[in-house]
């Protein structure tokens, strides 16, 4: 009855609103990858790739290219038996993006199986999560422009993006807070600074009276050490991103003491290892808040059913849906600025 | 609709067939719990608790004294949203039996609600799981006589009850290798050995080349440097069971590199910690087995559907419901000895 009869994958390209720039990195369209999962009753479920070159090492192509291996790896198999699948498919370990979009696609599919939505799977924790939106690499002034905009829409955290120019990000950083008083801030490196660099950067900002919520990746992400350095120097938590793929990854930061947070995006995870870093992270007695990649909105919807029904999220970044040209929402639920509401 | 209309809390008392002997505590009767949840359409949801005075601190009559308060705390709350009721029943951590039972029993009105079992809403990784039949703690003969009749009826992984008298214990184990060869042994000391009598145990044993799977909570609950030097010195797997009540106890566990196994027991962490911990034994790459307390068929039914559901364990000990003496079997699955299984 449940059973998947069949597996789809199907190339999406959407273009950014205006170019996105972020440490090392500027885009300005994403190429996603649909998953449509069919069961044998007729029913539906859908997933969403965002591969990341950068981050994870895939490549659209790739993925692509393992529609007939999924298939054959999976098909017949029920989806209520959800966690047979998820260890089938954690084997595609090296990409953990098509990782996700399969996974999720099964718990859709058991989802309208049975008629209870996704975030209620995951235990319903709540109703309503509040959203971020990003200031990417650029100008001063246009970055002045950018808080403007999002602070006048309603959004009450702000994430900047820095790591290139020590000197210019924390030039920006005072002037976005001069004109969004009252919000709050994750400030992203992505990898950029050394650790002094890090550690000079969160002092001159807590020189200034400023508050950082999240200070996200500052070093290389194979630099343990220096992350320990830089977390163990900050007086703002410091939060693993590009460092915390796998549980296993996260199990060794908590190890090493490296870390105050860490951002889990199910483009770096899936669905699995994402409910594995919630359970290992609040164990040991530390925060989460929740990432993207270049995803629309079938792909953001997974990542708010699992800060929905888990609600182990401090802070979410799930906002490339609203800077991606879309021609049609197809999340399965709704927006109010700032807020994703379940329906 | 599936919102909860009343808890009630039932005593009901089990004698076992015969007197359970293990390291500091002998019993002929069980006392339990049973916890009935009733939602506004009707639905029933079941569970029980199984206090451990020795283990857990708890009595049953404080346990009964909880039912006007914990209805108080999640009356009219939607079974669907169980993680928010989890996380409200998280704040009984004195009485972890309860918590298990009142959690187990929300899963079971959304289960029945949406006629899913609750393996299935775990993730259905199995169908079937075999249970290890145990062997207490009494006299040479009376220990081979058990030994001889649960291997007759087809269990092929035995436990073995230890921890009062060295040498004794050492002719046991060798006696019933003897007699059940072929056979699978988990030892299980219940804190009753110093670190260096566990080693000396686990060394003669060795010597006479029998093999233990997993050799259970050898020394006191709080020492962990014992068991840590137990783990290291043991050929065999050393596994934390009184030291690993909370998710926090094993993150420490963990930590401190103490351990190769934990067994779970869902009266000592309730529902939440145990999917915790499945997580982060998974993570630290460790092993887990499950095992009981004095739970009947209705608590014994709670462990087999969290193991079915995320075929987390290598070993399952959940033989309290064979030794007791019950007029009905409440189970929702089938027992075909050695195994239980999925309806």
């Amino acid at each position: 009855m449940g059973k998947i009869k069949t597996v789809k994958f199907k190339l999406n390209t959407f273009e950014y609103e205006k170019p996105f720039h972020i440490t090392g990195s500027v885009s300005d369209k994403v190429n996603n990858v649909e998953v449509i999962i069919e069961l044998e009753n007729g029913i539906l479920g859908y997933g969403e790739a965002s591969p990341s070159f950068r981050v994870n090492g895939e490549r659209f192509e790739t993925l692509l290219s393992l529609e007939p291996i999924v298939n054959e790896m999976i098909k017949g198999k029920e989806v209520r038996n959800y966690r047979q699948i998820f260890d089938i498919i954690d084997r595609f370990f090296s990409f953990p993006s098509i990782k996700a979009a399969v996974q999720y696609a099964v718990l859709d599919a058991f989802s309208e199986e049975i008629g209870i939505p996704v975030y209620q799977l995951l235990g319903g924790s709540e109703e309503k999560i509040e959203t971020d939106k990003t200031i990417g690499i650029s100008s001063l002034d246009e970055r002045i422009l950018d808080a403007k905009k999002f602070f006048e829409e309603g959004f009450r955290t702000i994430k900047i993006k820095v790591g290139e120019d020590l000197k210019e990000d924390i030039e920006a950083i005072e002037a976005i807070y001069e004109i969004t008083k009252g919000a709050k801030y994750i400030v992203d490196a992505n990898m950029g600074y050394t650790p002094k660099q890090a550690v000079t950067f969160v002092n001159e900002i807590y020189k200034k009276g400023i508050d950082i919520h999240v200070f996200e990746q500052p070093v290389q992400r194979y630099d343990i050490e220096g992350l320990k350095f830089v977390r163990f120097k900050s007086p703002f938590p410091v939060s693993a991103d590009e460092s915390a793929r796998t549980k296993h990854d996260v199990m060794r930061l908590i190890k090493e003491e490296a870390i105050d947070y860490v951002n889990i995006k199910l483009m770096k995870s899936g669905i699995s290892d994402a409910l594995s870093i919630v359970e290992i992270v609040k164990a040991a007695n530390l925060r989460l808040m929740i990432g993207c990649m270049g995803e629309s909105s079938l792909g953001i919807n997974q990542s708010v059913h699992f800060a929905l029904g888990t609600g182990a999220f401090d802070f979410h970044d799930l906002d490339s849906s609203l800077m991606l040209k879309e021609k049609e929402f197809r999340g399965k639920y709704k927006i109010q600025k700032p807020y994703y509401v379940a329906i």
